[in-house]
């Protein structure tokens, strides 16, 4: 609502208004709403901008019209499902053998005739695309030839100023001298295992783990120690330092914000014993916090980078989520490691698109951005909370899922006889992609009846009927 | 001249059709140019515009003014230095070590007091920023969502129909199915390394080399055999044969049109013999093409691509060099490795910056390309002749410089006693940049009286300055 637009219209003020009311739980879901006439009045706006503003509500999911009654702040029924239990990964540090079936996983994501329900990527229609432009057009207006010259690490200092203000929400104090800017976090966090290991280490990770990590960690030849991971509070630190006692491992590799693919967000007190915990045996961490801003929740999580004290966090995120994908734009505060990632970077692809960077600068630079991050993370969490209901409602007896408070992926478990790449094949042949358990472990006879929902999209009657698709594929290979 | 603006000014045509003229030898060395009023009766402008023509034509070094005499075309003295000799680096792989030194080189790059002649990157005046700019412009107008989300690999559909267009000049003829796009040459050439080769692994390269392949091959935990190379064509088959007899090698990396830092072409006919080499022995050839549209003679070098009959070739290229080295687009056509670079670039970055690639693919599709290529190869061998004339005039006797025949680098031997580091950092200190040979080597040992010089840069008085200081500081080590 109003992200698209500089000025939002009047009737998105309205909504926006109602909308941040039931975030706050001033009305809370049974509640009615006032009438179409009573809003009109106290708002000062026409009755059909109230009628509009309503009807942008309930496509969002966040109301719903109760015929001869009136408008409803939308009950949230505890869906009937169970979560997923903590994942038993294998004990043993493997190869990581996943490539294949990742590449089949994404060829389709920009296929229009496939309901994209695989790919963890927001919808175009929730990012600010027009400002952003509008921005860019501007720089190419006033910047001359700094619009096409190399960007060289640590690159854009307009960007690496904006990123320190910045870092104060998650709860560090870095300076732009901190930063190296990067080809989005995918690369950030290539260069930091390529900083901290060297090949046949052992990187640690949580399970299930995002397969482009995986990807990663088996491109540089090292290898994954999966350990056992909540879907509420991720990595479980006991069985973490089981492992470290056990065996040398070359770096710690988390998601602690909404990780990808079950959601699960690290409580605090878990960031700073896992902080203290790798200090003391100097093992590197890396912190992939690339969902950080996705909270549901009024707060940020804080970044564990921000109970360290002796450089030895490097953490990586990006705007792909949040502003625009196709810009590549992300970084690393790679603590101790600043040098050696910078001199990677260089060598890696010498700089990140420059014009990009500086538009990202200038948008976060006039303010627009914590505006944005408001209105997407209540539509990513109205998002969320229709897919758990209609998987409650469509899905075989047994699923289980995740419940997550950030981010837009849902992490689904199936009754044990469901395969999930038969279900994958099946669904694809049926027009839709979902991403099958197999390709979040190092090892892929891992999480066979897991799969991941992406509510990326808005809700429609297609996802609906999707999803409803999904289920009945499940219940007859149930 | 006329590269900045979509049209080019009347002065800027006329000049360019006399450049031609000099280019293709119809004015030769010391001939006498029409007088002002002849020429501007012949080409029907007024006597400004030929003056106007004139003085550039003199700016950028083509033609020169002999008082009360008239315009003539500048002789070019066949220069008194002798070209270095054929590299004998140590017949050993070793690990590569030359990080540190590399990041002191680059960091002044953007120091506008520097006058920068140690980065190998075209002055932006050189470059089509402005037609740039209008297709971005146009873009945002015209693509919606297409320029903020995914490119996922292989990468923009439009600009690898492009490159297949363009493949016929490099005597290739690949489909845009055979091309992967990139953020620049250097992530191509990553990836192929990461492609063919495990840590470890011998990769054999010309000697001296480009330092960020150098610096790719040490971050990877990869060896570095360097391989005899003449400054005229390249390196040496011979050399080359009796080490693929002697040892495992997982690869070969050459640069054979226009290497950096020497400037050397290899002939067609040891092109067809490297990859016939190597296709026997199943030793994949990874091509660094990044130079290859910036040759001084009017014909294109076949790629080695061209030779290639069993996908064993990895052509990379980039258009970092010739159009926008901020827009960070490459690519790499990589034969028979193409399903596993292209999961390597899903892992190491997921995608390229997609406004940056759709922009160039219509700067191409436009057909303004070939022309603004004309004019920087014409500009770019200008600066480098002018470059060579102010070393042999400034430098010790016993200097020795290469002499390209495309690109805009000057590889300088200097007399033995003379430390390259030590005038790196003198020069350094007077406000100059160079690089200095030894960061062309694995071995920090080799190259030490050896420097290049980048003729990136149109001929200005300050640069002229520059050599001259380089010149004493160097007679002042001898």
């Amino acid at each position: 609502m109003g992200a698209l637009a500089h000025r939002p219209k009047l009737y998105e003020q309205v909504a926006e208004r109602l909308g941040d009311a039931i975030s706050a739980g001033t009305l809370r879901p049974g509640d009615r709403l006032p009438s179409v006439r009573q809003l009109s009045l106290r708002e000062r706006v026409s009755i059909s901008t109230v009628l509009q503003a309503y009807l942008h509500l309930e496509s969002v999911g966040l109301i719903e019209t109760r015929p001869q009654s009136g408008h409803y702040v939308r009950r949230r029924e505890r869906p009937r499902l169970a979560e997923p239990l903590v994942s038993r990964p294998v004990a043993a540090a493997t190869p990581v053998t996943v490539s294949a079936l990742v590449s089949r996983v994404y060829r389709s994501a920009h296929d229009p005739r496939i309901v994209q329900l695989g790919a963890a990527w927001p919808a175009p229609e929730l990012l600010p695309t027009r400002r952003l432009y509008r921005e860019l057009n501007a720089l190419t207006r006033e910047a001359g030839d700094a619009g096409i010259v190399y960007d060289l690490p640590p690159g854009c200092p307009e960007l690496r100023q904006q990123l320190a203000r910045r870092s104060l929400d998650w709860g560090c104090a870095l300076s732009s001298e901190d930063f190296i800017t990067t080809c989005g976090a995918s690369e950030a966090i290539n260069l930091c295992l390529l900083a901290v290991a060297r090949t046949g280490d052992t990187i640690v990770i949580e399970s299930p783990a995002y397969y482009g990590t995986l990807q990663a960690i088996e491109s540089l030849g090292l290898r994954a120690l999966e350990i056992p991971s909540s879907p509420r509070s991720g990595m479980e630190l006991d069985a973490l330092q089981a492992a470290l006692e056990r065996r040398r491992v070359a770096a710690v590799l988390v998601v602690p914000s909404f990780s990808n693919p079950v959601g699960s967000c690290m409580p605090e007190e878990n960031r700073k014993r896992l902080v203290a915990m790798l200090a003391e045996r100097d093992v590197p961490l890396i912190e992939d916090d690339i969902y950080g801003d996705l909270h549901f929740g009024p707060e940020r999580p804080r970044a564990c980078k921000s109970f360290d004290t002796t450089g030895n966090v490097l953490l990586c995120g990006s705007f792909s989520k949040t502003l625009a994908p196709g810009f590549r734009v992300g970084y690393v505060a790679p603590g101790r490691f600043r040098e050696r990632v910078e001199l990677l970077k260089f060598s890696h692809s010498v700089a990140t698109a420059t014009l990009p960077q500086l538009t990202i600068a200038r948008f976060l630079q006039e303010g627009g951005y914590d505006r944005h991050l408001r209105t997407l993370r209540r539509r990513l969490a109205s998002q969320v909370e229709r897919m758990v209901e209609a998987v409650a409602e469509h899905f075989p007896e047994g699923t289980r899922v995740a419940r997550p408070s950030g981010n837009s992926l849902l992490w689904v478990e199936l009754p044990p006889r469901v395969d999930a790449l038969e279900l994958h094949a099946k669904a694809l042949d049926a027009g839709i992609s979902i991403a099958p358990g197999p390709i979040f472990s190092a090892r892929p006879d891992s999480y066979r009846h897991f799969f991941r929902l992406s509510c990326g999209h808005p809700w429609t009657p297609r996802i609906e009927g999707a999803v409803s698709t999904l289920g009945s594929l499940a219940r007859s290979l149930a």
